[in-house]
């Protein structure tokens, strides 16, 4: 299946965007983050651009383990099941994709949300699949630490092995409402599942019909060997973080190598890397808007901030000191893709606060400053290089920066018949490109 | 704090209507009950008559231990937290109540779903906590078959200290978002609770803002011993199941010497008795609409409905027979509620027929059929009587039922002054005459 145009996707974790210290600066909205009609007029921004999803990220818990964290991190957020099925209702065809843990949850009650959510919105719900790494979130469910990383993924796997599973127990004629002979549904189409595996024993089956996608689309982030060992069996979209275009162009090649080992097609796996548009008048102007939101991040949190993602407290170093040797992969439990960061840092011989400043901005996501012809020349080329497949867009400050990209940098795209200008029809999956999943109970039959 | 009118709250599990096979009835809905827009119509038809609440019961399994449940019984339905959600978007001031069992999820998880309606909706989120006592909802989870009664109701009442300490992990002053000096929260007032029971070991806070009820409205239905004192200590409302009027003024009684027991005002707990209204110019229709409902029950699903309820599977014995030997209470884990209704139809000699046909009308929730008049009479008569602080819903066919009592009865309860004629501001709780909790981590400080 075919797709004209790039995929564009407005994401963040933060709701005052995606820079650690969004909330302080000028343009960042205030109480009314926790109000629907906040995140009910970023919907209408991104839908009235027609761009394809709206994607919460999420964590269960708050980041606190050092005292700075509670004080000056923007830690109290509302939960995105419920923020994105408030919004089903708000909206006609903007993707709905929320982040959700495979860590502690259970995956009956999870299988449930999402397809009430893709009934709820008639087939728009997106699950990003993630683990759960912070010791912070572990304590809020009966443990003292994270659990081992490839334990977590192995996990994760299984849970979405059950998931589908779920999903398919009712086949899409299972359903028969005839009122004449009093058959709700036949029987013969509804089916147990019997999960029973090393971290769930599920029964089935699902008290929801199949959703109308199928299954909904499952995205995955992360770039770990198993992040992407997981994507490649079960992902319909993988969210990366890449530097160049050779960066993306190896990486396309070393995940089309990891799907055909699950006999998957290349284009089954939408690859989406994140980018933080800017838009700027000039280079100088794009260089001030961010030295505004790096000289907001206070000294302390900066340092605390690089402690928690080396897992080692470095209060006692010299702030303009070189990192410490850091822990090695294997055994670091936490998001492997924040080790490589920090890693590729000390590398260059950073200082703990320039480090600091380098993670005030979230994640390994490029800053594209500049006018709309300059961000979509960057988009343009590392679309057409094949690089991606569209963008997850992060934008420094929530909603301004998203408005002057759906104001000024989409028209640009959609002039050079990059962006789509209208919606299609049908269900995200059909949107996106991609297909509809066979029921796997039924091949199994 | 006082309350003017009865509270009255639609109710519905099945969509389609509170009769095991309503969804057979000829002005019942079809696939439409898996569609956003179904439940749009119910709400606007609930708030245009000024209803304090909409309220969806839930099961985490379909019933299909009996070969004839699948074939027969509506299963398939939407989950209530993504339905109440969207609605949420779509209605200003209806109390938006959800059942969630405490039984198979982790209380972080569900007090941050709550806090997050209760954000989204300003103030109008309502849990209704319950225990899940099916075998077919333990094999979801792990398990072979459902979890003792008292086990399920001492892990509930655990679940609802960890919830509520959550809830008031953010103190209502905690947020600052001072800008200029970078504090976003104030630390000294954002807790760690640090729970470690029989249960949980919960380390907190929340990453949800305290939510603007305080503590979502908690709902406690189910009249078993443990259940009515789960209610007693933590509930604010309580739907009760009630035959007359003597025997719900003994129920008040009985609940104001538990409420007693926790240092409760009897005005803190408010109960509403579920009740069936049937409009009908007359007793005959009214006679006529229950047979239609009462005949469209399949002979198999009737007797398989009984081996549920018993534990116990009855299809050998003569269906016009008596019903067998009942299991006593202490060594039964389902319902029990439904365990003492059987009783008391076997005390009343009915056969298996006659009781299958009591139980394709959902609940022991008495018919209240006749005109408009006649209706408001019943209620009033109970209302006036101290019996109750308002009624729970229950109407036989969806959503014609709800409507003509939206169009008929309500406007008759509103011209004796009865029922609101419009809403008083405020969140639910201020609504329902109910106070604001108090922040318990700041009292024990």
């Amino acid at each position: 299946m075919g797709r004209e145009h790039m995929i564009l996707g407005a994401f963040f974790f933060n709701p005052q965007g995606d820079n650690r210290m969004s909330w302080r600066h000028p343009s960042a909205p205030g109480f009314e983050v926790f109000s629907f009609q906040y995140y009910r007029d970023i919907a209408s921004l991104a839908e009235a651009a027609c761009l394809d999803a709206l994607f919460i990220a999420d964590h269960v818990a708050i980041w606190d383990t050092y005292e700075s964290n509670v004080a000056h991190y923007a830690n109290a957020r509302l939960e995105p099941i419920t923020v994105l099925a408030a919004l089903s209702a708000a909206t006609r065809h903007l993707g709905l994709i929320s982040t959700l843990s495979a860590s502690y949850s259970e995956p009956y009650n999870v299988a449930r949300m999402f397809a009430s959510l893709d009934h709820l919105s008639g087939g728009r719900a997106a699950w990003n699949v993630v683990t759960s790494g912070m010791n912070e979130e572990a304590m809020n469910f009966g443990r003292d630490a994270t659990v081992e990383h490839a334990h977590r993924y192995e996990r994760a796997a299984e849970y979405l092995d059950v998931a589908k599973a779920l999903w398919d127990s009712w086949e899409d004629e299972a359903l028969k409402l005839d009122r004449e002979s009093g058959q709700f549904a036949d029987a013969t189409k509804v089916h147990r599942i019997a999960h029973r595996g090393n971290h769930f024993n599920v029964r089935g089956p699902l008290n929801v019909p199949r959703p109308p996608q199928g299954h909904p689309v499952i995205v995955q982030a992360g770039s770990s060997n198993d992040g992407k060992n997981l994507a490649a069996a079960h992902a319909d979209l993988h969210f990366s973080m890449c530097r160049s275009v050779e960066e993306g162009l190896a990486y396309r090649v070393d995940f089309n190598e990891r799907l055909e080992r699950y006999e998957r097609a290349p284009q089954s796996l939408k690859i989406l890397p994140g980018i933080q548009p800017v838009l700027a008048a000039s280079a100088a102007e794009a260089q001030e808007k961010r030295e505004i939101l790096d000289s907001l991040i206070p000294e302390r949190l900066g340092v605390d901030l690089v402690s928690s993602w080396c897992e080692m407290d470095l209060s006692g170093l010299p702030i303009d000191g070189p990192l410490p040797d850091l822990p090695d992969e294997g055994s670091y439990n936490g998001q492997r893709t924040n080790l490589a960061r920090l890693k590729s840092f000390k590398a260059q011989n950073m200082t703990i606060r320039q480090v600091a400043r380098q993670l005030s901005i979230s994640g390994a996501a490029p800053v594209v400053a500049g006018t709309a012809v300059e961000i979509a020349d960057f988009m343009e080329e590392w679309y057409r290089a094949g690089v991606c497949d569209g963008f997850n867009l992060m934008f420094p400050v929530m909603p301004e920066d998203l408005a002057n990209f759906t104001y000024h940098v989409v028209p640009e795209l959609q002039r050079r018949g990059l962006a789509q200008s209208s919606y299609s029809e049908g269900t995200l999956r059909d949107k996106l490109g991609l297909l509809r999943p066979a029921n796997r109970l039924v091949l199994e039959r």
